[in-house]
């Protein structure tokens, strides 16, 4: 079979900027073209010029991409000439090599929203995609509500096209706007456009999830023949979002038939990148990842299952349809009420603690798990705190500093200009390098709100461990989770905190107690606990 | 064309308690169990009995339903008979009228996870089968990898599934346990087994969302003619979920082909209670229900775009697939509140609060509302603070008091016997009935242990609070919600406090700042005004 090349187009930036509460800075946009650009997207859309102040920055100062980096806009309105409408004037004056315009290619839409005829859209289009390629730029031409348009008025959805293809569209990317499209029905549609004279190395995809089907919707058009995918990274979009790139990627670099039919710019060295990528994503936007994203969530390989479990340590293909490695991810099994020694062993492989088969020290843990689990602990997701109970119980949890007390306040009044404030402050004393030390913190962030007690206390911890404060520095809490549950015979709050550090590791520690503030504080110790561990075993 | 019968099968509480850091009690597994049923599920998977004791609780004590509730497990061990296997005991001792066990269809499974010879596997599979069908009961056999098996030895992956049908299974499931199978091989190789001679009617399909592809795998394999399809609520399950019967089943009933081809346990007005389940199962989890999530999330109608929003005003459907009240979603269009007031308004009459039409204070609560949900509140739950909110802007809010200040203190440090303990102290000050009244307390129970700051602070509060502190005498936290989201452009802390009194009443506040105990105490002082205010309605 010939290798056929397979273009992807990445519309974070301007379609995925349409997902609820996302909106991006010029900044942001910089960072992620060049993130885009160094995964190996072939087309990267950056904005709206003219539509919005912060589009319009981020073309008048674009990075450098080896990507075409592509400006989008709608096609020209009626009653004035492509030079003269204002809106596509914006656009192309981004001066980016290629441009998007979208269009109508769905009658009704023709009719009732734009309330014009036929024929006068059609001339639009075509002295739009006129216009760019006139400039000797590439043009690529987005036919909205493509496939509802298909099914209510096929002749005229083909001929809106036609007419792009004809005035030089590079692309012609058939929409599925409102994401009500089926797999199948996309399927067949493609190959019916195809048979209609449109190349499939000329069409390109774009789909939403509404149904759940974006990405398999993508694949069907790709198996039809349609040589372009647009998506977004993470699946960011509009309503459900759009098909999702960071699962589309995979799959076709790792699975038949696509690896061996398809070549894309994207290199398996640069695949490697890919869960550090949508995890950086999920920052910028601040939102936690979720876990049960395909191929670069953190549960993706997580084998909770007890027979799931027991066959991974013998062989990983047992239950993994891809080596997680491939993608930057990392293999997990939890702990649970359920696991056996070898899985325990397997996990603690994985922490780096090699113990041998029938060693005591294993049914020791499993005794003081079971024992944290029915006091209300949770050693599922926080892996951390399960490593710290076995390094205790193996004799190798280095004693790196004590907290002899803490004491934390929190406070709302009126400030001077009788104004209700609330205010927290913490002190916490610690027996670090054989000497007492004393600190205080209050919990005041840049814009000099309060952000808490455990906050205030996670301040006053890293402020003075001596030789360990500097270890902290770069380290962060990205996720706090409280759950009511039950500890023995009463309800006692459980706190995770997920923290990560500078080289972008993750990990995430668990405390009970029936006082949230004292259950935080345990999870804060674990975490830091955890860094130092860490760091003074890497020195060593 | 005939109509054909299409089932539906919920795994929720089995497949589903496979997601990381999921753990149903027995009474969450009723509850959901009942929800499952209501909705017209036609087979609920309650767990696997002897595995967990809170499975053989569930079974010990388990619902009526009209879903054929099914016990899971597994397939026979070698060396023992099917009468003999404790394990198999004990799932047939759950006593249900319907058993699904697991089995190996995948040859390199049997022979390295297994250890035993191809032919005895066979055996075993039968055996157990055979056994389920001798006491008269329903048998479903799930072919775990059988996809995978499928590929690597055809003849005898379709061998064990035939061994199992002539053994006198009810259903042969053909599960991608993997996840990782395409759909396009799904739909290829179904039809290859019906060829085989299993009848699409006695086939039933269980995938994974590994590549992000579960529901298009279930629906390929029921296009090519098989009529079960395996899933979970919102798409729990193991690493990246099972198939989510939260977007299969609206598909099935609102999209053709299948609208017209097939006739499943669910009716119209069950589904238009689907967002309101999926809202439940995320609260019972404590999680925060996915925005983006297909049909069923707070996004899935939203429309951000401009272009989209102002030609939604004309016409829903040119931007929606489908009407978002057939499943009890609702429509997100920023620029305009139409839409809002008349749900507002229904609302505000079930907190007994009658507003008539066009009133100018229901402009005003809706900005409000809208206002602090960009702040990080959410009034879907807590409806006592959404009627406190309303009554603000109705002039229906009596000031009852006020607290001018509050100061709560944690401490962690070693008593008189050097143990180290917690203690929390807090003191509030308020005015009522024109008087300033100072009270503080500590929070300890009955056994000396300290309950935390939040229960200092409820302590305190009404300790004194002159005429009214009678009236609360009888109220009391039964639990405590707490959830890291986004308010403005930072993360803040969310907590949920539901309140219950003598009376049975039950109700539950909001309370949202960067500082998890000020966030308590606003949802603490918002229980205790509703209660109060009913308090003194009553009396009036």
């Amino acid at each position: 079979m010939t290798r056929e090349r397979l273009y992807l187009y990445d519309t974070t930036l301007r379609d995925g900027q349409q997902t609820q509460g996302v909106q991006f800075s010029t900044t942001e946009k910089v960072q992620i073209t060049r993130a885009l650009d160094a995964l190996g997207l072939d087309y990267i859309e950056g904005g709206w010029p003219g539509a919005n102040p912060t589009d319009s920055a981020f073309f008048a100062d674009a990075p450098e991409t080896g990507a075409r980096l592509t400006a989008f806009g709608m096609t020209k309105r009626s009653g004035r000439s492509a030079e003269n409408d204002d809106v596509l004037a914006a656009v192309l004056n981004a001066g980016t090599g290629t441009i998007c315009l979208v269009g109508k290619s769905h009658d009704f839409h023709v009719t009732d929203a734009l309330g014009i005829s036929l024929a006068e859209n059609t001339k639009n289009v075509r002295a739009s995609i006129a216009q760019i390629v006139a400039q000797g730029r590439e043009a690529l031409f987005d036919a909205e509500h493509f496939f509802d348009g298909y099914r209510d008025n096929p002749d005229y959805a083909l001929s809106v096209c036609h007419a792009a293809l004809e005035a030089g569209a590079r692309w012609i990317v058939l929409c599925d706007t409102n994401g009500g499209a089926l797999p199948s029905d996309i399927g067949r549609i493609v190959g019916e456009v195809i048979a209609s004279g449109i190349p499939g190395d000329r069409l390109g995809i774009h789909t939403h999830n509404d149904t759940e089907q974006a990405v398999a919707g993508s694949l069907a058009a790709v198996e039809a023949g349609a040589r372009q995918i647009q998506g977004t990274l993470n699946g960011l979009g509009e309503r459900c979002g759009n098909a999702n790139l960071t699962s589309l990627i995979p799959t076709l670099l790792l699975k038949e038939p696509y690896v061996s039919r398809f070549d894309t710019g994207i290199t398996q060295e640069a695949l490697a990148g890919l869960t550090k990528l949508s995890r950086m994503l999920d920052d910028i936007l601040n939102r936690v990842p979720t876990k049960q994203a395909p191929y670069v969530g953190a549960s993706a390989f997580a084998h909770k299952a007890g027979l799931h479990a027991s066959a991974i340590l013998k062989n990983p293909s047992t239950y993994e349809h891809v080596d997680p490695e491939v993608i930057g991810n990392t293999r997990i099994i939890p702990m649970s009420n359920q696991a056996g020694q070898s899985n325990l062993r397997t996990r603690l492989a994985e922490a780096g603690l090699e113990v041998a088969k029938g060693d005591p020290a294993l049914g020791r843990i499993l005794d003081r798990i079971k024992e944290r689990e029915a006091e209300g602990y949770s050693y599922d997701t926080a892996q951390a705190s399960f490593e710290l109970l076995a390094r205790a119980e193996l004799g190798l949890l280095a004693d790196l500093f004590e907290v002899k007390r803490y004491k934390v306040t929190v406070e709302r009044r009126k400030n001077k200009y009788n104004r209700m404030i609330s205010l927290s402050e913490a002190v916490v004393v610690v027996k670090v390098d054989g000497e007492k030390r004393l600190s205080v913190s209050e919990s005041l962030d840049e814009d000099g709100s309060d952000r808490g007690p455990v906050n205030a206390l996670a301040k006053a911890l890293a402020k003075d461990l001596g030789q360990y404060s500097a270890v902290l520095e770069d380290m962060r809490l990205v996720d706090f989770k409280v759950r009511i549950t039950q500890g023995g015979t009463e309800a006692v709050t459980r706190v995770i905190i997920d923290s990560e550090d500078g080289a972008g590791r993750r990990w995430s520690t668990v405390g009970v107690s029936a006082n949230i503030v004292d259950a935080s504080f345990e999870a804060l110790l674990d975490a830091i606990r955890w860094k130092l561990i860490h760091h003074v075993e890497a020195a060593e």
